[in-house]
């Protein structure tokens, strides 16, 4: 447990949350600024700051938590989807430095669903620089 | 491999892509439509739809390789954090029906990130609808 982290007291209790489910490793509750109607976290119990943190096999269960409670959710809430997102860094709107994977029930109602879509997917990329910078990451991960 | 699926097509080799890292369950290749400098997606190479069909040790595996390839192009593109961002169903953006978790290096340099916050995290939601939409959840989780 790491002091003054705001998701360490909620795992411990010390704050108060709308915990869904819970088991050794990890703990899923609602979050209180909700993009859409069901908007839930799931964290590892044990502290990391984020992805680049977190330990893979904590990463595993949370990731395999978040299937299970979304799935729970949408047929729960009757939502259209659901979006899995992670930031890592304040410069990719991380806010709360303890490892966090939102699970966003999507509704076709937009009254339930505040989101907007965070890029334009159909816009194509220079075929140049995605090749130039696919074999700079694929050597990094060679080196 | 699902008959014409694009990502089966590229997993198989089919389909030209530019790959970074590729195992016997996954494969990381290149978005050709980057919401980012370094816009990459992790697949398991079984087809599944999306998030309710992977079957959890795929999504685990698809997660922890995603993690991998996350610190690589951040570090080789000296990027300033990253997303993990996964859309399950049309109304969650979902557009290509092969599981899919995208990888998006974040970037200070606005000319190199193309992204919007997809909703405003500070606004806080009704603490009451909160708690009956988790204990709802709770209850489906349960049952």
């Amino acid at each position: 447990m790491s002091d003054h982290c705001l998701f360490c007291a909620i795992v411990a209790g010390e704050l108060p949350s709308v915990k869904v489910a819970e088991d050794d490793t990890t703990c899923a509750f609602m979050d209180i600024n909700p993009a859409s109607d069901g908007h839930l976290l799931v964290v590892p119990k044990r502290h990391s700051t984020d992805l680049f943190d977190i330990a893979p096999e904590d990463l595993a269960e949370v990731t395999v938590v978040a299937q299970r409670v979304a799935k729970a959710a949408v047929e729960e809430l009757g939502a259209d989807g659901v979006n899995l997102f992670n930031c890592c860094g304040s410069t990719a709107w991380q806010s709360v430095f303890h490892f966090h994977l939102h699970v966003i029930p999507r509704y076709k109602d937009r009254v339930k669903d505040r989101l907007r879509l965070p890029w334009t997917p159909e816009v194509p990329g220079d075929p140049d620089t995605i090749t130039a910078l696919g074999d700079r990451i694929c050597a990094a991960l060679q080196a």
